[in-house]
């Protein structure tokens, strides 16, 4: 597991236990051993069996864990995810921190889901995050909404462009902001901007944006927007959706939604860790 | 502010800018200077303004802030809460993680004061949170439940015990748990039992618990468990807690009611920032 | 081992061989395994056996180490403790970083026992440390002193609350301070107050504390002190308290006994690694 | 103030306040400002003026600290030595995590200064430590002993050679060791090899050695090394040191006499807070 | 400055002076000031004057530092860069580090613009880095690398996708790499595949790749892949470039030049620091 | 393998990787296998196999790395030097990070060897590295100086004296610097005073230096100096040093050569890394 995501482990078990676990050490024998089940209380989309794992794993390193799920898989409510066995101290001691990482995750994978399955069948329209991700778990919440079927948006500031209404302002305007971000970014990196109405559109498309971003526009607009496009920029439609309006924004024609809730707003997914008796 | 908040920041940042912002860089010239005003899009609890100060002054310690809008307090939708003055860049810069930072902390404050303001007029019992939070984000989320109104429950594994089914089964029934945890915990330390009957209660109040939990009980039986108790022991209703049982519980006569929502679930509060034209 | 072990670990680790050792690299064939055993020059109660092994798995993953006298138990001088066995040069690399940290363990937990040993056949009185631990590694402190069979007092300034005099001045009073506390608290922390006097302890217990601090009081006082408590409260005396005091505080009734020396100025146990021929 | 040492600090507020202060954040009023002075309860060198000020302005950047007793010098019983004024909840957060450094570091420096003290009037033999200290603080530590008048040993196992037994046996003798030490070790770096007998102080004499560390030899063996040595080598005296034989080994002619238990077991000065009423 | 940059410096201290300066502790009063001078010894492109105040900034927050030559600017030999003042040993502390950063950072900046130099007047081609930059230094050589008037690559793995021969020998070829790239990548990221004959250009292009890598191309060949690319893709020639074919290539029409010697084998800027007598 | 470096690795793969590797987890499937060999495109001195396994095993521990040519020995151009087997997504995934560490550590052994190698045969003069290494990287770099047959100079500011002009001007004098440096500096700490005449050599030779850095002479000089000091000091040339200078310098009796191009400039080793078919 890439040292990253160990780091992100380390930092949240540090939280919960850098002082041991009272209750635990009183009540349960070192050598007591235990088998427990990570169980979907709710139909869920599954994500982060390798998180589990290492959570467990970096308490004590002989700890094993078993996948029923695998990623991405539904698991329906009642269904048995994960098994983790050995030490009964180390089984207790993880668990919140095992459970608080992988609520949500599969929060996240199950409401990506949910966003995905709105579009109309056979749809192109890709469904992805946007950096409203919660501090420090970027990196697990951009997987756990592919692994839920959308996509990601650009990682960070210094992957992509997305140019907004303050850059244009103080670029002295769309094409302005277009032409000197073109001359910046990396020619790996697309060149977005973001657009209120079709006059900014069209200023968007003169200058060459590889994606424009409809922002905040009700879909009759977007309809018009896709048209006058015509194919020559990826589009992609932000701000104000809602599940019901997925579809008509798929069928508006847009290549992409950007959806900030499906990480800043994402409630964990309900799952229990059941001892076996 | 406390080097451990610090901490969080710096990781936050990190994630978004450790290479820069394509964008801005190529954009807004290093000289520009602005001012911008975090505004509430709804009505929220306001928490964290020395976070989002401090966001900014890590990335210029030159950038100003002022508060408009005190901690614990209202905002209406549309209020101005606060302002950050300085470098274009910075804020542009750090716009997304400040935001990301203070949207959860108002998100956690506002809905732990609805269920504050769920209690009785006059009712003693405390709303608290549990140890469901972010991982990384404890200390924050903690501090957003306190700025709602709510209460916090222990810190973590090794700031006061809580011994649960497993545990009891471990150490060979309630009795004993409680007082092998009893002889381990500091004597700061309040050793709390969870208890699923009226029976368990009865072994757990016979033990010397200090505080009992009512798992997942219907009122009927928090309130018989709240009589038999008699005040021998600090009572917390867990488990199944929603909005609407808050007022019962409470005239039930429970100490306190513990709800992983508030932290776990808890949607991001809207608040955009505005630059001044 | 938990991750937060293991950066105290590495963290001493990298103050001693960041820059590798001159003289081992030199002198001793990366090919040359060991054996070393660690033995007690004098009388002891052992603590470490987990930190000691991890120190040398740390430097390298392939290092064997085992356990002759169990943690909390008694070794007598000359008796072996660990054995530990592998690459020579890693054993080498290790040895001080190793020692330092379970001489200050076995010097706290032996120091401990002293303590505990000077209080009466029978007696329910408890030795417990304070907060003036070393600073980085107060986990492995209070570790240690549970082994020598003293107890821990509150983790750090958010795990119970200890009301001094300072907050009591800035309370306005005891009864302000405790109720403030009271409602500040998690209802899992105790209420722990700091008086100097019997008129500080009436109010103390009239306002509800947990816990009564007696603060460097003569024996005497102590005693009229337990009296007037009549078991309203736990009682913690502190401050002036030597091994031969110890008993005649047990005597008078005390709950438990604080001493910062335990941990603050234990001197390192005496302990030796000796090399196979 | 070198990164190194804030962070030091940082790790050692982490542990004691990463979850805030109960007891002063429910006590005292945000605004509240106070002074407080640290005063020496005994006579004992000071040492610390730096870190004392810098936990503070860690928690707190405005916090002001003023110096009346310079580093290195003597403090009397009941002299105030550093005075650090500003917010009262900031100095009651830091108070123990300041105490807790200066303790140990003005432990170190009264304990150097007393083995200094034992010197001969005039002596040219100087008094140092070992790397017998506290795990994540020896850069402090080493600072201390200094103040203490005293010297210090080589910093960690890359910055000098220290040749041992084990070394000894591994390369097949003195003189290999000292002959591969020399081919590796930086031109800068001495050469030390630890002796036990007068047949070995002649081997590492014929070897070239720079120091030689006579090991645990009664005072008339030193002589007889001294003798031998003739100012070929600079000597060290190590183990089984004594304030009582600082003297007479002093006046047996050795460069140097190295004290583990200057870091090891040096026991906290006794420093308190004292709060301006 | 940003967080993530004050940490590499805050690294490179740590190697030199977490144990302090023996020398200018010991020959430079603690009380003594200085100016120093950056001076140019060659002819270069000037590069990370704010690095070079941080470091001695992070010694001592008092330092002062001033800038003579602008960021990507040419400094004559001989010319002053920067000037730092303040405490002497501050300056003495700071110097290796400061040198060590800015030295290699100009090398980059200055060795960019001599590619950048190459190519034609008026040439829209444009000089890239790649990946191969040093291990924990990549933001601060991108940065350098643009202040020569060169272009950055992808930053790293997760920024863009780059197909090289293995991953089309593991997707079973072009088109079917790079439509897995496609429906996996984030939108606002461009896919890049490397080619090596006209056969894979032909396959890259009816696959829709953004850019085309023409990997370690003779100059005819390039030619011909230029003509047959016709703008439907961005072309990019790597591999077996030396100064002396930049020209040429830039002639035959390619959109950038990627070359890994202006990172990975550029010689440091010869920058001295004088004092002021 | 120590903490330390693996910290350098962990470094070196969060630039990397961090967001995971876009091209390889589309195209090449979870559970593909592969072989790869880091091969030597041109001849070149080996070093770093422990790196370049490490690399690998950080991201997968079950990766397997063998060693075709051991450290320090010659590779010739084409030859293979370590095979890497396991997921062929961790290696193309470790592949940068892994050549980046390793072209850097075989360019710096390769050097090295070429410096070593223009001394006369039989020659005592030894070659070193200076403080001139990349920020981070300095134990990995003072390694491969080692591998490649010269020596390290001292490791950092802390680890031995080395007084140059500024010391000399602020403490009054050579006599001066040396008195009080030898004053200060630990035992185990050898004194260097760097010179640029015959009358300064005088002087630290009358002062009892141990080491005279013969700084920027010419050849002639440089003999004169060595006749003068007649073996009382350790005589190190430093400054202007080219490969061409070497066999004269080593003529004129100098015991060491100091070269900061060792490390700040020395180009990358260019080794590919081949997957077997």
């Amino acid at each position: 597991m890439h040292p990253h995501l160990l780091r992100i482990i380390d930092n949240a078990l540090d939280e919960d236990i850098a002082s041991g676990d009272l209750t635990t050490e009183a009540c349960v024998p070192e050598t007591a051993v235990a088998v427990a089940h990570a169980i979907a209380r709710k139909d869920m989309i599954i994500c982060g069996g390798e998180v589990f794992a290492a959570v467990f794993a970096r308490i004590d390193a002989r700890m094993q864990t078993d996948v029923h799920i695998a990623e991405a898989a539904r698991a329906r409510a009642g269904a048995k995810i994960w098994t983790v066995r050995g030490s009964a101290r180390s089984i207790l001691m993880g668990e919140r921190t095992a459970l608080n990482l992988v609520q949500r995750m599969c929060g996240i994978s199950t409401i990506a889901r949910r966003y995905v399955d709105a579009l109309p069948p056979g749809s192109k329209t890709r469904i992805t995050d946007t950096r409203k991700t919660t501090p420090g778990l970027r990196a697990l919440e951009r997987y756990a909404v592919r692994m839920g079927g959308a996509h990601n948006h650009r990682d960070n500031l210094g992957s992509a462009v997305l140019i907004k209404d303050n850059h244009i302002v103080a670029a002295g305007g769309i094409a302005n902001a277009i032409s000197r971000a073109r001359a910046r970014a990396p020619h790996t990196s697309k060149i977005e901007c973001e657009v209120t109405s079709l006059e900014e559109l069209d200023q968007a498309l003169a200058a060459g944006a590889d994606i424009v971003m409809l922002d905040n526009m009700p879909t009759d607009l977007v309809k018009s927007a896709v048209e006058r496009t015509n194919k020559r920029a990826f589009i992609e439609a932000s701000g104000g959706i809602t599940l019901e309006r997925i579809a008509e924004l798929a069928h508006a024609g847009v290549d992409a939604i950007s959806i900030g809730a499906l990480t800043h707003s994402a409630p964990a997914a309900d799952i229990g860790l059941d001892f076996e008796a």
